[in-house]
């Protein structure tokens, strides 16, 4: 099987997009095809997470705009057609309220949208298909950025891995959640495309196993070779001496270089500490949030209680027991051995450090 | 509800044992039971871990022999009898093939059958009921004195955990393994019991959810406020300031101390060095191996992989990935801060206090 691609488009402005269902991995591999206007169902993939990780949700998006102008590329009147834009787009908005790169995307859609307007505007000229092509165009550019961003963080991490390594990740941080690259897994891509050996140990990441259903995956179809762990089994791997790196994604970092990611991560990065393990975080520029100086100003959702009681078909906990769900937690700097973006490693994790190759 | 029994017997040689079915916590609350010489159906329940725990099934094994000697009560031609007693205990034995405290509990029965036997050969006189009479008591005298014991460590325990305290522990060290009052939890029964106020964070305890399913359920039981985490959530709970100490059990303990225990207990240990909160090991003597040097020696079993792949009644990783499912880890005697036994508190935890404790 070729690696899959988490996204694609095909055709023109009245094509279709391409996304695997991520709801049915690994048991199901199907590549859903959204076309015909029907924004509807995209809304409904975001929502659902059947795509999920903060790239892959802002392309997801940003094609979802070219399917919802579908309906109007012969509409001549411009005020009906930038009417149905505006629509679409604070319809894609109400998907996923709280994520960032889909505003982001939705945001870089309308500034096109209306760049091409006021031009039209000027010219007193208008030809729907023109603005839609110039749209897919804007979405094909986010897209492709995001594969340049997490090639080149594939390329600097790969660096940081010794040939015939052993590394941990922590959750989903691959091709699912991005273009079709990843940011940690890009490291492990990079490294085993360019001629290293690696051994992944996947943790399952309780308690929705991203790590179980999407990394194990992911890394298999690469044919990388993994193992799957249970998260309590980490300090046992990295004991044995299975483990020579850490590598996980990040949600957001902070000006000091804390970092919030999936739950869980805190502790693989106390373990590796413990055992003398270098933990590598890898994120692009835009997961800094540098109006944070620490990581103690990051909230800590709370999630659901049943996803720890009632995670996978069956009850587990007891009835109306009290659960503690954080969706995150926060590494403190001090841990982390470096942070791979694609402007380069920043290591020592320091705030001078962070400024330095994020404004380079 | 009144506190749930583990095991208990009622009646005489003829009555009935009767034993909590702990495959179907946390959803169904059902005890069994079991009498009319249906040894069959004990040797089912060790077999399928309805009964669990080495301290429990050796108590049920003990009055699983009186069960299967309900048959022969009547049966005056002694040769009979113990041939009917050979047989049970043979049988029981082949229930669960590693269990250590299986085969204690049965030896301990032999020597009272041989003794009696010996004795009624000398007095040229035989009564199976007396001779049942007899193995019941010793049935009782050893589901008793796990009961003293495991008071003797809540006692001991209780007074290394400061009221108000957090207290982290990990798997099912509780009554549901013991005659009724656990080890680990033994001691969070014993501190609530007089007076201290206690707030448990149970771990789940992947892949087998016993933290989860009997862990948190028990202490519900017992009306001690629980709060129920996935394995990988640990670490931040103890970075928030929630835990002050960490209590667990153990299956082995080397002469050093090193401590063989469910995996996911090493994880904990280290994550308690990093946040300097003490890490104590709850267990009986019986526990202790002192033929080993260390926990180097101690085999790592591998489990099903499927435990991993298939645990919550629906596939959650992909088909044929590689699994790592050790079942134990061991804890190096370093990172424990002590040991409470039923004879006191070992700690330092050294070669020499270890001897000086379990010889007092």
């Amino acid at each position: 099987m070729s690696k899959p691609e988490t996204i694609h488009w095909e055709g023109g402005a009245d094509g279709s997009l391409f996304m695997i269902d991520q709801t049915l991995l690994p048991t199901e591999f199907i590549e859903r095809e959204y076309s015909k206007g029907c924004v509807e169902k995209v809304w409904e993939a975001i929502h659902s997470l059947r795509v999920r990780g903060a790239p892959a949700i802002g392309i997801a998006a940003a094609y979802g705009v070219c399917i919802g102008l579908q309906p109007v590329l012969e509409e001549m009147d411009p005020a009906k057609f930038f009417a149905k834009f505006d629509e679409v787009v604070a319809y894609l908005a109400s998907s996923r309220p709280t994520a960032v790169n889909l505003f982001w995307a939705l945001d870089r859609m309308k500034e096109v949208a209306y760049q091409v307007k006021e031009l039209m505007d000027c010219t007193q000229t208008f030809h729907p298909r023109e603005v839609a092509n110039r749209l897919l165009m804007e979405a094909r550019a986010i897209h492709e950025e995001d594969r340049t961003i997490c090639r080149a963080i594939g390329k600097y991490g790969a660096e940081l891995l010794p040939d015939g390594a052993g590394v941990l990740t922590h959750c989903n941080a691959g091709g699912l959640a991005t273009a079709d690259y990843g940011t940690a897994l890009a490291t492990f891509f990079w490294a085993t495309e360019h001629g290293k050996k690696l051994h992944i140990y996947a943790d399952e990441t309780r308690p929705l196993l991203q790590g179980a259903r999407l990394t194990a995956w992911e890394l298999m179809q690469h044919e990388i070779p993994v193992t799957l762990i249970c998260d309590n089994m980490a300090a046992q791997v990295m004991r044995e001496g299975k483990v020579q790196a850490v590598v996980v994604g990040a949600d957001r970092i902070t000006a000091n270089g804390d970092t919030a990611n999936k739950i869980g991560t805190y502790s693989v990065a106390c373990l590796a500490r413990v055992h003398n393990i270098p933990f590598y975080v890898a994120a692009p520029k835009s997961t800094f949030d540098l109006t944070l100086a620490t990581g103690d100003q990051i909230p800590i959702e709370q999630r659901d209680p049943r996803e720890v009681t009632h995670g996978f078909g069956r009850q587990t906990g007891p009835d109306g027991v009290d659960v503690y769900n954080p969706a995150f937690d926060v590494t403190p700097a001090k841990h982390i051995a470096g942070i791979i973006t694609e402007l380069g490693v920043i290591s020592p994790v320091t705030e001078e450090n962070i400024r330095k190759v994020l404004e380079n």
